[in-house]
């Protein structure tokens, strides 16, 4: 039984950015999630494609369980094609093409009912209220997007309410508070219900907000950054990969604050080759070496 | 004689914020500065005012050396009017008079050429240059703007190769080096010549490179912004006041990247305020508490 179930986007990315382009790379939160938690512990996708969909191989050569991936015969799998600028913070949407995906009714098997830890990945919020009333998980961590901040808000909060953890780009939480400064963007979510919540900021790093408490960093300096997708998918999967890993399952602050450095750098890998080519061949050893980095990078000491 | 020299703009600015607005407010990138670095060492301003400036009991009672602010008879102080929409990290310019700034010439009294640490403020390239040529200091600091290395890039890049320790924000540092990573910005202006190369991010905090090696801090969490102008030279004051007060003339990476944490900490009260309203009557005791909170707010212990 994997101790971590992920529910989220399996897709095809075809991606442009100044540096280069892919057809049909593999990605979907689930994937870039699946992907960075397994460097911390045993994962389970759960996610829907059609029969067209290839990239199962990815997945369980890394020791994945995909027994949760159902497939559509005659369906066809989400399809996302964009373009980034220079600005990689931005990207443009040239194609969307839902596929199997617009009907997507995750339903969790016994065995992923009863992982310790579940993480929803961006789907719309009744279905992450749906995983989460199915799933016996004693910590669930959530994530979203501007769409159904739009289009499905009070869904949304009313999913909050019900998980441990919300991780959110810092665009995303002034959105749903309506609040300016991250930290009162933060408090509201909390007050939601959430104990912990995290905000990523891309390049500028990562914040955490746990039990009225900040923690920040930076983002890890790159030479080069060649595709920024997943990124958010990859710090979510880190920082709860790592936390599941843990057992612990009211996780304290010295395992979050780690697990927010992991996070970042599982995403500053991420960031360096296109869609999942990174991820999938990345070691923990690498991980763990560019956190001791990033630990000095970061440390200062009081006079 | 003052440990630390600044030289740049003594000015008014008119200000509006969505929180308010304030007329004729003290401003300008040397008294922010001079206020700043005031919390931790002797200062001297060099400037220009006109015989309406009736700004200088504000730097006097804080005990800044003002004689070598020029009065021109007759002239009229540098003044700026801008405004500020909800995103606070883009200001609007609705009018900017030079006034006798236009004809500055900074010379240095004798008694502020002997100061071991000289700031260039933000000035035309070649009146920095000048400034270097006539200081006997055995560490020198720069700081920029768009403006320069548009119209004056030759001049800024001679100047720059003049000075220990560059203190540029990330938009500049980018277009000065033509780099779209940090890293890769922040290398090419060491190349230039400093040691010492800072960039500041605004909301998002500040990095440093020195000796190859990079340090970095997210910005320190605020409830409230009010208004950011001069944070950036409060930013700077507050650095290079910190390694002037240490004494060393090449300052060692532990006081830098405390430097860095100084810096962050005294433009965190200035947005706190208008103008130099919080600076002015700050003590080094907030600084040094605030200070310690950021440090335990950017911690987290390896496994």
């Amino acid at each position: 039984m994997p101790r971590l179930v992920a529910v989220g986007s399996i897709a095809y990315d075809s991606l442009e950015t100044p540096f280069g382009r892919r057809d049909r790379a593999l990605g979907g939160s689930a994937v870039h999630f699946a992907l960075a938690a397994r460097l911390f512990t045993e994962v389970g996708v759960v996610g829907v494609v059609g029969d067209d969909f290839d990239g199962e191989p990815v997945l369980t050569e890394r020791g994945i369980d995909t027994s949760g991936i159902q497939v559509v015969p005659g369906g066809t799998t989400f399809a996302w094609e964009g373009r980034y600028g220079y600005d990689l913070n931005v990207a443009e949407t040239l194609d969307t093409r839902l596929g199997v995906f617009e009907h997507f009714d995750p339903q969790l098997g016994a065995e992923h009912r009863d992982a310790p830890v579940l993480f929803l990945g961006n789907i719309q919020p009744d279905l992450q209220r749906s995983v989460r009333a199915q799933s016996n998980a004693a910590f669930v961590a959530l994530d979203s997007m501007n769409l159904w901040i739009e289009i499905a808000r009070d869904s949304l909060v009313a999913a909050i309410g019900e998980v441990d953890a919300v991780v959110l780009n810092d665009g995303e939480a002034r959105q749903l508070t309506g609040e300016a400064t991250l930290l009162r963007a933060a408090r509201a979510i909390s007050a939601l219900g959430p104990r912990i919540v995290v905000i990523k900021r891309g390049e500028y790093g990562a914040a955490l907000f746990v039990d009225g408490r900040f923690f920040g960093v930076p983002g890890y300096p790159l030479e080069e950054v060649f595709d920024p997708t997943g990124a958010g998918d990859s710090f979510a999967g880190g920082f709860v990969g790592y936390l599941a890993a843990s057992g612990q399952t009211s996780p304290d602050l010295e395992h979050l604050r780690r697990a927010v450095a992991y996070g970042s750098i599982v995403a500053s890998f991420n960031v360096e080759e296109f869609g999942t080519e990174r991820v999938q061949r990345l070691g923990r050893d690498e991980v763990d070496g560019r956190v001791r980095d990033f630990h000095a990078m970061t440390s200062f000491v009081l006079a």
